[in-house]
């Protein structure tokens, strides 16, 4: 059940969030539940994409490798081989990030 | 009233949440109320497809047998001869697994 | 006002409810109220269907006679000559069930 | 400013509830706020239907003189002449009933 | 800022509320604050219409100087030259009274 | 940043409150925070207009000069050079005022 | 992860808000989280546009530089580098303004 055997329906994507380093605000390491989760992730996965009311079917903008940047409460997260993931549509999708 | 006798309508798919071995937590067997349920499921049946507003119909993506994934409120619990099953619209299905 | 004198109008459809044989557990018969209701019923009649906006009309999937499952909170209760119903439109019907 | 005076207006119609017969349970009569409004009405008149967009106008299924069911919460009340009368839209009658 | 010196926008009419005479319920004079509204009112002027996706314009069905019913919390109220008007749209009319 | 610098987006217009004298009541002078918002207000300048589905853009039917009225709680509130003005859609705007 | 590097999608903009001069009230000098946050911003990089339901592209009117006014609770904030941006739909932008 890896990520790789994961295809997202429609206009959905497969994303990895990335994560930060430890943060450290004054000299305080906080734990990570009080850490803020990361907004940024990596496209692992995209669907085949949306189809109009006629049947036809538009591929999505956003390809597999590319970096995100996304909303706090965007997606739904989900466990592949005990990793965690989030599926989320194309349109949750704030914009790419050129590394 | 077994699951093979059922046909869901249009757009839905009937599944069979795939159950987890039991979860234990430091030791303590959790029992089944408390576990979170599983987001994985296998199709058992699927509806004839959406049809548009001149009538034309459009079988479904998700096809009989397939492994899906799905968010934690999806479909509706229904029980076939004392088994539980959920029926879901397509569009509520996150994605598909190759196993 | 009996049943066969209800025509239901567009894509609703008359439905009677499956009564379950009364239900024991644990050796206490739970009387009527406490029981949740069965999801399941058979459509006694159908309307014509639904049109759309250029005034095509198409027919429902669903035929009187069918078996079908619906969700818990469907339809509207109503009452034809002290027998209750319950009037539904096609889209509440989960799936039909062959017996 | 009688009912046969008024016009309903595009998809709506206006209808005259079916007052029910006293109601006795258990001997006590039930005053007429405590029993509940009955479901079922005469139509009174029909507005000329509903438009869509290209500006064409579809008459409605439901005629004067037709008796129907429509649930508990359908309509607007409004008095014409001191008498009360529903105004509820098509959309709203759950059927009709051949007497 | 006389009513006649007001052309409601597209598919709103100004109506001007017919004010029922003093109400007396069991001998008691019910001050103007404590009487329902009424639900009549006569058609001042009306907007030029609706517009389709085309932008094609489609004249109202309610004329200036007709008497129409509405719902006791339809339109937004305006003061012109002091005196209370009525602004809705077309659709909150549920009908016209030919007197 | 004056007013004149500025150009509302699509259907949006720029609007400027038209402020009434000073209110009294009873021979107190109601001082601002406690007066009723005006509803009418000038046209100052408007946008290009709303275009459909395929691009093709329509002009607003309000115009800059305009007098108009709209609801209490319409637009949004927006400081140009220190001077209060309203933006709204041209769809919250209730009429034109002829003066 | 500097805003050059950063694509937004759609029909979305990449704004940078305009911060005022430190504000004076009465003598005193507001610190920054009790100043109300600005409401102009400068456009830095904007989508491709939003694609109609036959998969057609229509680019944005708001371009990269424009200065823009928007609602006080519009877009999402998001960092890059370390310094703070909107991301918002041109929906939300209220107008262009030329300086």
């Amino acid at each position: 059940m890896a990520a790789s055997s994961f295809t997202p329906l429609h206009d959905r994507i497969l994303v990895k969030r990335v994560e930060e380093g430890e943060s450290i605000r004054g000299g305080i390491i906080i734990p990570d539940s009080a850490k803020e989760k990361p907004q940024e992730g990596k496209v692992i996965s995209v669907g085949k994409g949306k189809s109009n009311d006629e049947g036809k079917t538009f591929p999505l903008d956003v390809k597999a490798g590319d970096s995100i940047l996304f909303g706090k409460y965007s997606g739904t997260e989900i466990k592949l081989d005990g990793e965690e993931f989030l599926i989320m549509r194309e349109e949750e999708v704030l914009g790419i990030l050129k590394k």
